[in-house]
């Protein structure tokens, strides 16, 4: 049974969970139409699982290598990428001035997500593209938009995101690249950047690289940072292309998955680069990259998951075993039963959350409403590592589902399992976003979050006719999200907050999960069953999950290195 | 920062919490005196430590492979396996009749975590034959005792267990391997066996396999089910090797992770067996040999733990970053401490249960006594079970404290994760373990599980002077398990069981790793840090949990097939 976008789940979430209607409404995508959408989607689909879909294998049992210097992708990979950017989904919701469609950004996400679902390590690098696209929408002169942009939402050129160094992580402030002035308006790069996604590939005419590098005025910390275009092939201004820049791929490195995809250990000696935005003003840019990049990790996790459960699904409707009644299939066992439906329904939840995030988002764009961009802002952490969590913790049911052949790598099941590991760990771990979440976001005084939770009041309150019981526990794990809330905004201490901050973006995703599952089951009967399991048997753990974080920190820093060992 | 034994833990919970002093209180295991015990830790820590622990890269770097039919094993496995056997290990705990060492369980069990946490794939092949040895103990003649145990025990020859077929997985009824009577006591036995664990070695002088088939005169399903020794090579009456045996391996696995460990396609043709037990009685003898290999198997994930947590210590203790406080490690985040404390404090939850099922075995064998034979029948799926997530869990979050290093091979992060994934498969998924805990083990009407959590609210009550807060917590704790546990017991219908038997199992677990954690916390002043952790943080997921099992299988078997998908 191979590989179906999720169409229908979408369309529902578009449709009944986080209202793309009023996108639509909108002057600024007034062309997004219903039949645009579904033009859209159908087209999207069609490639997804007739061109993308069979070269996943492959992208992990033919890796992509460094030959001399250059990279070889997995056997496929070009083809593949070709249709992508022949579709023009690398520029879906790029500008129209530079030859983008000027779509909203939430058919983007959901035509990533159906891509993700498909084959994610190739998926990884058209929304390198798209991250780069959006930082240089916002921050880059004229020049440098008008000679890179058509090229990159045509596909014709990739992108890639340069911001790790060996010791500069989390801490991005760390870095140690350099940027000479070298007098004619362009710098001399220098320095080594690790974990660069699709850093170089066979198929694309340039890689156009955005790195974060210190100029020499530049203070210590992430205040001296500035950001810059350090193109493999240096263009001419016609866009034709020059000489090759003074970099190079060191090595690519040995992961637990994501084969596919080939992460560089890139070496800048001196290449030419082009400021992007403001001297020093490099965070800024790197935030618009990374916002977007952010939720399209998020949609990752979920494409995954979505992936991993249309597999197990097809296995468990496959596999005769035991004496069970109905078809005498797996599925027929209350056990697998539960775990299908539990990867369905966190499939869901966290789609539903990411997608009503691009709404905000593009909701934001069109109408300029601060209230949008806070709720976007806010919806960011959650979808990203919501959604990357739940594509580990389906990935992983997907393998309990097969049994034994679960384990063994050519069925299938592991390598989703493999590829989506990373997900929690790049563009800022999922602890990282959930401090951002406590953190930053909250830092309007819980604003936000309590004209959010209040809609989850209201629409509980508006379902009690029809879903008394549902809605009646929906309202309920709302109010307690609200009461920790509060407690979080008053803390005193930054570790206190930290402390529980991943519990609480987990206990934030179950009660958004349970409004979109109850949405669901207003607009369909048919989604009453899943609704019913998601919200009586796993949004209960929200309790759980927010009776950790009233623990703050107080103990917890207590335990100390001595006692954590054995 | 190498590995290290956890002996300090191992001790704590052999005197604190597992009550191990009654164990060598008894006649059966009186030589395991306090100073047996000490000298028998210390040895076995210096062998895991020193000779294994150095070979847990090689072993997936270096898988094993097929050569010619032969498999040859990672590089240093040969003198591992040595060290092992020569110091004893394999026969630790079987009878001295046949040159074991008669030990309790208990202690095999703990060198056993220590040798996992070492080098899980190495310590896979002498777990085999302690099983082998067992059910060859219980239910083999007097003739094969005498030519295969001491063989085994020495570690000369090595183990296996060939149970699974490719059509007959969990429902080990359904296989068709067979075994004709030859006319002189001896059996052809013919099948295909797969998923054999240390199928074969270059290491061992012979390889013997127990294996399960249907005689002529085999009724249909487990009842017509006989159990066969099937050496590799044919012994002679006085133990030396003859014939090569019509038996061979086939191919090996291309697995996700434990590529240290051949996982064999073994080819049976006609080839000589003897029967061990009674004809048709196969299920018996293998029931005693997945017995004690499911407390095994849950120490391999509890011996993960261990080598994942102190594998994330020893980086997160070294790693630089960011502007945090004291030493400016990572350690110092809140989300770190938060992360490590939760594999510390699972690891040694998870350790607690599975020595305190240990020490019921013990108790059970030296005193005949039907209320240890439960108790220990009653944990040992839990043990299984909540082990090996344990092992998931934690492992996971080790790669999470690496960020982007964990997902790199070359840290070893990756390997705990991918090699401990199969341990919640083999030996019965944890799904089977979980409904043998709601099935088998509750249709005694709850009686041992109602003494357990007796016990544990007496040991509350006894708390309560010291630590109220923590003593009330655990004492709530285990009476809502209990009420759950009475709904249980009442169920109508298995669906309605087994519909929730996964969360039941892990909401017991918590309570009895609660249990472990006050324990420990009364016995040393240093533990109530991480008891305290333990009991507030994590805990509370229990009432989660048994809120999603009180909701038996109404609405869930009502998910159809279609509902799942996209």
């Amino acid at each position: 049974m191979p590989y179906q976008s999720p169409v229908t789940d979408i369309r529902l979430i578009l449709s009944h969970v986080a209202g793309f209607d009023k996108v639509a409404e909108t002057e600024r995508f007034s062309e997004a139409t219903p039949d645009m959408v579904d033009a859209i989607l159908t087209e999207a689909a069609r490639m997804c699982d007739d061109i993308l879909a069979p070269l996943q294998r492959a992208g992990d049992t033919h890796p992509a290598r460094l030959e001399n210097g250059v990279v070889r992708t997995s056997p496929g990979f070009d083809a593949g990428y070709a249709a992508i950017a022949e579709g023009g989904w690398v520029g879906m919701s790029a500008s129209p001035d530079h030859g983008g469609m000027g779509l909203p950004i939430t058919l983007a996400m959901a035509v990533n997500d159906m891509m993700s679902g498909a084959c994610l390590s190739l998926q990884l690098n058209p929304l390198m593209s798209q991250g780069q696209i959006e930082a240089l929408e916002h921050h880059a002169s004229d020049e440098i938009k008008a000679l890179y942009l058509p090229k990159l939402i045509s596909g014709e050129w990739c992108g890639t995101m340069n911001l790790t160094e060996p010791q500069a992580g989390s801490d991005v402030g760390a870095l140690q690249s350099k940027a000479e002035p070298n007098g004619d308006g362009t710098y001399a790069i220098t320095g080594q950047k690790i974990y660069i996604s699709w850093g170089d590939n066979d198929f694309s005419e340039n890689v156009c690289h955005l790195v974060l590098a210190r100029l020499p005025d530049g203070v210590p910390g992430t205040k001296g940072i500035s950001l810059f275009m350090v193109p493999k092939i240096i263009p001419n201004e016609d866009g034709t292309l020059g000489d090759h820049n003074s970099l190079r791929v060191l090595s690519l490195e040995h992961k637990m998955g994501l084969h596919g995809s080939p992460t560089a250990v890139m070496s800048y000696e001196g290449a030419k680069g082009w400021l992007v935005g403001h001297e020093h003003g490099g965070m800024a840019a790197m935030f618009t990259m990374m916002n977007n990049a952010r939720l399209g990790v998020g949609i990752q996790g979920i494409g995954t998951a979505e992936g991993a459960t249309q597999h197990a699904m097809a296995y468990a409707t496959e596999r005769k075993q035991g004496r069970a009644g109905g078809t005498g299939t797996i599925i027929e066992h209350a056990d697998v039963r539960r775990m299908l439906a539990t990867m369905r329904a966190q499939t869901f939840a966290a789609r539903s959350i990411a997608l009503s995030c691009a709404v905000a988002i593009d909701m934001a764009t069109a109408t300029g409403d601060p209230a949008w961009k806070a709720r976007a802002a806010l919806l960011t952490p959650i979808s990203k590592a919501f959604g990357t969590d739940t594509g580990m913790e389906v990935s992983s049911l997907g393998v309990q589902v097969h049994g034994g052949m679960g384990y063994i790598e050519e069925t299938g099941a592991a390598q989703y399992y493999r590829d989506v590991r990373v997900t929690a760990i790049y563009e800022g771990t999922n602890g990282i976003q959930a401090m951002d979440l406590v953190g930053r976001k909250l830092s309007d005084g819980g604003e936000a979050t309590y004209q959010l939770l209040e809609e989850i009041c209201d629409d509980a309150e508006a379902a009690k006719a029809r879903e008394p019981e549902l809605a009646r526990l929906v309202w309920d794990a709302a109010e307690s999200l609200l009461e920790t809330t509060e407690w979080l905004v008053t803390c005193d201490t930054p570790d206190d907050r930290n402390a529980g901050a991943v519990p609480y973006l987990r206990a934030f995703a179950l009660v958004l999960g349970a409004q979109a599952h109850l949405a669901a089951a207003l607009a369909d009967p048919k989604r009453r069953a899943l609704a019913n399991f998601y919200i009586r048997r796993l949004l209960p753990e929200h309790r759980a999950l927010l009776a950790h974080v009233r623990e703050g920190a107080e103990g917890l820093m207590e335990i100390s290195p001595d006692d954590l060992a054995a």
